[in-house]
């Protein structure tokens, strides 16, 4: 998942030393199913405390589409999204979530979080 | 946008010395993406403690109204107009909040705070 | 504002050393502008705890509707009523609220207290 | 207002060790206004712990019925009524609220509680 | 009822030749039950196209109070309001609706028209 | 079921030259089903227009809880309650209607009518 | 009245060959009960299909606040309004509908139409 | 599917000159997929006119529970009940609709009808 | 407005002899009053029936931006991209609608139809 | 497209006199937009009534995701689904209707016909 990284675009926290909180919530997530191959939906919403560098959103955009053929687990995901992040942010505090949609009768939520959330 | 706070005007706060909640939620702002050069479009929530001035409303709405040919990112339109009330009026406490409609499938929200909230 | 103050009557709180909570809500509030002398609306709601005196409701009713025609802000709108009431009440605690109509795509909350609330 | 306690009646509480919440609520409440003779109507709800002792249903409609004629503020209709239920079943907990209907475009709520409720 | 009809007031139409709809909708209408002697409650709506008068609302107020301790059925209430508000105003035509709280666990409702409504 | 019939009184209709609509909706109707000898619950709506008699409200709460132990098929507690109103208030129109509470998974609906409803 | 005329402005419409249709609701109508002397507050929704004329919105609400401490029943207000605008606009057709706010209990609606509707 | 009939129950309709409309919905109803061997879920309502009989419901229940490790369409489900039915009760008129939840993202719905509503 | 059409793209209609219905909604429309110089928001729906040619939807979308800092009535805007859109894609039929957020506490709505709808 | 229609699969009739309603709702339809190579989403009903043949649901599962990484407009997405399953099913009666979601500010929808629904 590295080469996705590079569709990550950031641009400069003007306001590095404020904690103030950022949240992007994705509506129209979709990837495929690794064990069967059918597609999967979700929310994916994305919350953090930048340091140095903000996302770009449209960046982030494209970003989320790269997934739509790739076969991976929900809990893959959602991590994967985190790790990219984190390491191209470099945030004081990051959390990446997912609601999926239902899959024989079942409804699927991962979270994830990547360090402490300054008060 | 230093010069944007030239458009805020004040009034004597006749009551310093009590802690009073104040809020101003500004349904239409709109300013321009300045990545791609589409508007966006969002919900703005101020709220604050006031020390010794208020900010007069209508001068509010023109000081809202001037970003909506400015090209910027979400994050500096929240933590710009922060600095620029708080500069105008030292409030005790601030909080900005933006809510933003949906752009690619996205929604995004930035919360940014000024001081420590009085009980 | 002194004057509106005579529109004021009490009657005996009888229950003096019970801590019991009194709520009234006016949703037909009405005063005017003092920068535009446009009108402006909102719902008050005034929440108190009495000592020895409860506010009469008649009275009340006249007491608020005598804002029809004042150039007022909004600030000095809550915290006024929150002082006359006061004066003439003593309450244990009370807490005025204010929610205003849009004006200019602006919605606008002030909420003040006196006293600290008996457990 | 001894008199109405008259028309309380009582049955013998058969779990007097167990603390279990017991509400009644009536919606049909109405008396009369000492200061214009006009009606007011409201929605008395009553919820207790009882001791040794509970309320009949039938001498609780009965005497909230009494102050069909009373020409009484709300306040004191809460408080009466607590003070007469008190009085009457020596609860280890209750609590008497009033939510009454819009007069001059003022809902008002008075909420009186005794004792303190058992976790 | 006849007498009741005193209570009522009219005010000229200055519009006699417009066939324009007006409804009263009272939410605190209560009688008493001529069978049990237990209170009934009810929302009465009147619906009318003025011919030469208007009822005045104050009036119509004191004239619905009146039925406050009078012992009559609901369809005896609908009715004769609509028999006395007919013999007052001559309207075009009029509806009376009442929808009565649960008695005994029944919900009852009566409507009762006057002429045909004009298109 | 002709015995029930007793149960239910009357009273004489004042404006039989009216067609005006009276409903009574019972919440709280409950019979025996004859195959299980388990009770069942449901709602009765009875509407009519009534020639020269009215129904008493409670001889008809009476004659519903007549129901209570008897065993009686859904579409025979309907049509029989139709039957016994139709015999005693000889109506202009009258419509029955049952709800009744899910038992086995099944929700049940019965509705029968007298007569054309008058324009 | 007819003083009030001169607070509407008008434009041009620029296409009176095609019939479609214009609405403003003012959800901050108010103004004087000429029998009590009280404040009345109301919606009051406009709606035209118009002719050559086209009523420009900052004037209607100067016109409606122009009833701000007018005494005037609400038959009068809904239809003045109607007969002033009909007289300034000569529209191919007009509703205008009053909703007013609760007094002593009672809800009140007026609806007066100018002319047929054009399909 | 013609062994199922066996399970069908009824009783006779002492109302057969009268249309009434009698409705059964079953929340639980389940069978499986005969393409993927997966279970299936839905609701059915059955609405019907009687001729000479009624359905039993607790047999109705045993009925529609028989399906349960059927492999059948929704198609097939809903028309054979219809056909079931129809040829056991004979009725003036019936329909029978299915509401089935979920699968591989798509909801489905089949409504089939048999004979024409009376007036 | 004869320049804002050069920014309407279109595509070819492949269902030219098929009556379906496309709805588009735009709910991020803004411009500026003529006569205040205040910028104004609404929500705007076009609805069609295609002949040879469909709007392509991110044309649409640059050509409603377009309207961003002119001054025109909302009579002018609903009219005007009505009559754009119509001389751009000849359709059989055409509504365009724009509901306008609160000015001076009033709500405005303008409807405009091209064309007579098929069934 | 015609090769997608090898996708569809489907099954016999079993009641091909009979004329009732099935209805597949696809909430997780996603394809590619032509123009600005973004991907679409959107919420797909097909209603029809079956002439010899029913669709298989997992077929049309598969089929709808077919057009995962197609570039194609909206219109042609509803009119060509409604093309395809007329071409293999031959309905009697059928309608496509897509919701799509917000795309640059603008919500889509577009529904197409085959046939005229009977009765």
């Amino acid at each position: 998942m590295k080469d996705k990284r590079n569709l990550l675009e950031t641009f400069i926290n003007s306001f590095p030393d404020r904690n103030y909180l950022i949240t992007h919530q994705a509506d129209e997530f979709t990837s495929v199913c690794p064990k069967t191959g059918q597609p999967d939906f979700g929310k994916i919403t994305i919350s953090y405390i930048a340091s140095k560098k903000c996302i770009e959103l449209k960046s982030l955009k494209l970003y989320l589409q790269s997934f739509r053929n790739d076969g991976i687990f929900y809990e893959n995901v959602i991590n994967g999204i985190l790790d990219d992040l984190v390491s191209v942010l470099k945030p004081k505090w990051m959390e990446v979530k997912g609601i999926f949609t239902v899959r024989g009768g079942i409804y699927s939520t991962v979270i994830s979080v990547h360090g402490k959330k300054p008060e």
